[in-house]
């Protein structure tokens, strides 16, 4: 029996906006540009927090431009205006905006440097929010504009201008127990005092949310998709932190809870406690690649002393503690429910040719929702039916919506926020009969994920390193992917965190603890995306002390029939069939008959 | 018939040094400190050009600990001394000085600066000569003191008191022609003069004898191992580049040859060349990790502008061109005849239990040294017996000289110069009935180093990337090696070069022409250690367009008796069977008739 959903509850389909916005726009700014002298402004899409989600309240690039895709930067000069998006968004980007006033440039081949070089004159003044700038990159753009103009922070022009700029987010902050947050605020604390310490830091300036959040076993619902609440905290190596949030997100009884380990303060309070730090000349760590340049000059100004590092909350947080595991266990365990009815669905109705990349997304949106813990889906679904799955960061919109037909792949890239963890999954699916050319490429990606969940090492091995067991199966057939093997993720938290990673990039050591994605992929433009992920956890091994491996959190079944089996070897298959079993028995128990008469024979044996 | 070596011609027993003579040396230096108000000095094992052979001349610290290893450094305080060593020094160093005016500190553990701390007071002014250290070392080390000592750059005090001090080396220049360095010194120092140009550099000075070399297609014998001639360069942008030299070492031909692209000076024009430099404001490409820290600061006390980059000759000296591929494929043959005849003696004397360590390096040069070609080995050989094997860069002496018993697995590691190239070659060699336990670690080895073998892999893929797939069998079973897996091979230049090589630690892309070892290991300390290293070539692969792989260069047997053959994959043993047969084809025909039935048994088909 056929299932209906209601689509409305799906939020992901961006509206398009309207491009006649931006000529208004960009003369009330130019009015501005003239008041202040300066000669271009930048606005970057993004807040003094740099997470992944925006309030409403900090969309201020598709303000101006029109642009609401999830990265990019525009100048706006006296005479000109530039917009800069990465590959992802060089269809999205003209189409969002007016390209008789906004030039499009594509990163990473346009730099902003050379457009203002070429564009701007001799000693130009270019204004910019040094909240919205971290400090390395206001140096390393001037050291690449080598003096020809000149980065003037100050007050944002945009917030000028901006009529009718929504509320910044008031939601209610949420205390986590210990038995959820595993280690107390207090223990945590403790800690990080000691790290401190051992830096010779008196103190440190938290600006990202995942980081305050986790330090003080609090979460939010300030933006979509990340449970966070936006503040900012300062950490003393001897004394009571100071947490700068909104009071109207607090209520009296957390308040009173917080309130035993944390000074709480208005967010006003911050810019003089910068000050005060500086006055006092204390040593503070800050992190240059993630705090705003405000606050580094705010401390500079007074007598600070910077002590520039990656932001020390970012390991600890990584390398999850007891509670949060057994909190992403259930999430995963609970995602598993919601993917087996998903995908038993799918089999059903696929065969059809009738579903479109929105129904299918709708739908998997909708078994998870039905699980009363799920707090939201823990980014936009990436649902790309036959070619559509060959663009990486695909997302669906009802102009790009496409029906699958029988014998396409069907690339679906989704996962949930639940009150107990964080989730994020992928998986290729398939109807009709699959190619001999479709089984080879699905097998090669396919060992590539079971190497890296196979895969044993020894203490100090980077991300960097292991990259390559995930590739190498399709390198030896003249194939790639173009994207990372796996990044980390927290604890119902941000779904893609640092500071580690299955990447050439990654050069942090895996600890026991920490969780990553495993997402080898292969993409055949115009055909096919295929990409299988699952979420591991670094543990030890037992082939040596000291060493480590994965175990595998996501239970869901990958599709049997797209394997070519003679490819794989033995110790592929035990692995294929034993996760196969793991899935069978943890997740058939709570599924209905009919879902888990199709789980016992997705599961079955190859 | 048992044939016989003059033992003699080994020359790499290093002479076991006299530790009395630290006192009287110490105390030289003391009384010079106390002249030149310094409260220590800096003596490290290096000279001007950093390479890994010093001449006798410039070996200052054996002269005052009596510590003759390739890497280290010593501090003589007024009252104290230090030696810092790392791991494979351990042992040899408190053999060779007199360790109660001398502390061993044992890298990378112990910290100069720490030492610095302690053993120095407040304000004290630390001698060095600039020559022999680059200006990362002393900016590091600045840094690491945070102002406790001053580091006071002058004369080598050592220089002052080294009675009877060796003359530097004179050896002859020798030019290659444009059949063996492929490329002509023009066409060269055009290319480098178009880097320059693209860095908007006017000039870089070259002080690694390697670079000067391959730039001017000369060479020399001013050091063991590696033919090298020991000089200074400058290269500018637009003019003839100038090569300061000792004329001595020039015939008449070659001035005049040399003449033609170079200007010819004596190295004491080098300092005014530079203050040259400075007072035309010229911006000058250095390499600060590889540069003497006097050339930087002769340059930019006169007001240059310094560029500072890796050098710019390391990247094209490691892409080797047809020349030098022909060259280097020459050079194995050559090396290979000798390595079957050697593998053979050896196969029909270690049985015997007479053969030691010192025999078995002995007959292994002796082999090399009939072909007429053979310039010198290229390292002092890594000749190893059972637990002696497992020490990673053991090399025998009178004192440490084992002999093989029959049953023990034996490491050699060896490599010759010739005039066609340079070659590099470690086998594990064996006698009696090999173990399952040893058999099984041979296996895992030989896996990982066939892995490399076989692998393909995208363009701007680093040797950071790929070294897992030479751990992989080894990790899967809680093993391991602590040393890289690959390094950069010069042709007829250092059998060490950067800036390539297969490590964690490389991330220069691999391009076409590169050559590198593959040499994964395993040692099982007291008992064995097993290494099996090959030269390969980077070349296209025929996977995909743009793809690469790896051609293998040397050609000597891997000894099978070693393999649990069940532990291979098809296509392991297919690469290994299509090796041998190659080995075969290419050296049979070049043996009399012992060693080529030997070699068809040697490489018969697993």
């Amino acid at each position: 029996m056929a299932r209906t959903f209601d689509k409305t509850i799906y939020q992901s389909f961006k509206e398009v906006t309207d491009p006649s916005n931006v000529a208004p726009r960009n003369a009330a700014l130019r009015e501005k540009l003239a008041e202040k002298q300066l000669d271009a402004f930048l606005i970057p899409r993004t807040d003094a927090h740099r997470g992944e989600s925006l309030p409403a309240a900090e969309q201020r690039l598709a303000y101006v431009t029109g642009f609401t895709g999830s990265a990019g930067l525009a100048i706006v000069a006296k005479k000109k205006a530039a917009l800069f998006v990465d590959g992802r968004y060089t269809l999205q980007a003209p189409d969002q905006t007016d390209t008789n006033l906004v030039e499009i440039q594509q990163l990473p081949e346009a730099k902003l440097s050379d457009w203002m070089g070429k564009n701007l004159s001799k000693g130009a003044r270019v204004g910019f929010d040094p909240w919205l700038h971290t400090p390395n990159e206001i140096r390393d753009l001037t050291t690449k504009l080598g003096g020809h103009a000149e980065l003037v922070p100050g007050d944002n022009l945009v917030d000028m201008i901006w009529v009718d700029r929504p509320l910044p987010p008031k939601e209610k902050v949420e205390l986590l127990g210990t038995n959820r947050a595993g280690v107390s605020a207090k223990d945590k604390l403790k800690t990080l005092q000691e790290t401190l310490r051992a830096a010779n830091a008196d103190a440190t300036v938290l600006t990202m949310p995942e980081s305050i959040c986790w330090l003080f076993n609090i979460r939010g619902r300030d933006v979509p998709n990340t449970p966070v609440v936006h503040a900012f905290a300062v950490v003393h190596k001897d004394k009571k932190p100071a947490l700068f949030v909104d009071p109207d997100k607090l209520g009296d009884s957390e308040k009173q809870r917080l309130a035993e380990t944390i000074d709480l303060h208005s967010p006003e309070d911050f810019e003089p406690a910068l000050a005060d730090l500086g006055k006092a000349k204390k040593r503070v760590w800050i992190d240059p690649a993630t705090c705003p340049a405000a606050v580094a000059s705010l401390l500079t100004d007074e007598g600070a002393n910077l002590y520039e590092k990656t932001d020390p909350v970012s390991l600890p947080k990584a390398i999850k503690n007891a509670g949060e595991l057994a909190g992403m266990r259930e999430a995963h365990r609970l995602d598993a429910i919601a993917m087996a009815r998903f995908l038993s669905w799918f089999d059903r109705h696929a065969p059809g040719g009738q579903l479109s990349e929105i129904d299918i997304a709708t739908a998997l949106e909708a078994f998870r929702r039905e699980e009363p813990t799920l707090v939201d889906i823990s980014f936009d679904t990436i649902s790309g039916s036959g070619s559509n799955g060959a663009i990486v960061h695909y997302r669906v919109n009802t102009k790009s919506n496409r029906t699958l037909v029988p014998g396409e792949l069907m690339l679906v890239d989704s996962g949930g926020q639940y009150l107990s963890g964080t989730t994020d999954i992928t998986r290729t699916l398939f109807t009709g009969a699959a190619s001999t050319q479709q089984k080879h490429h699905f097998t090669l990606v396919l060992k590539g994920m079971i190497a890296i969940s196979q895969v044993n090492f020894p203490p100090k091995t980077t991300g960097a390193q292991i990259d390559v067991l995930a590739r190498h199966a399709l390198w030896q057939k003249g194939l790639n992917y173009n994207h990372g093997t796996g990044h980390g993720v927290g604890a119902f938290l941000s779904v893609h965190e640092g500071p580690a990673g299955i990447a050439p990039r990654y050069h942090v050591a895996l600890e026991a603890g920490m969780i990553l994605s495993n997402e080898p992929g292969y993409y055949l433009e115009g055909e096919y995306g295929i990409r299988i992920e699952n979420l591991v956890h670094v543990i030890k091994s037992n082939v040596a002390e000291d060493y480590l491996a994965f175990e595998t959190l996501t239970l869901a079944p990958i599709d049997t029939r797209l394997i070519a089996k003679d490819m794989l070897t033995n110790l592929e298959r035990e692995w294929l069939n034993a996760y196969h079993a793991r899935v069978l028995s943890d997740i058939g128990p709570h599924l209905e008959t009919e879902d888990k008469a199709w789980l016992e024979k997705a599961t079955a044996e190859i």
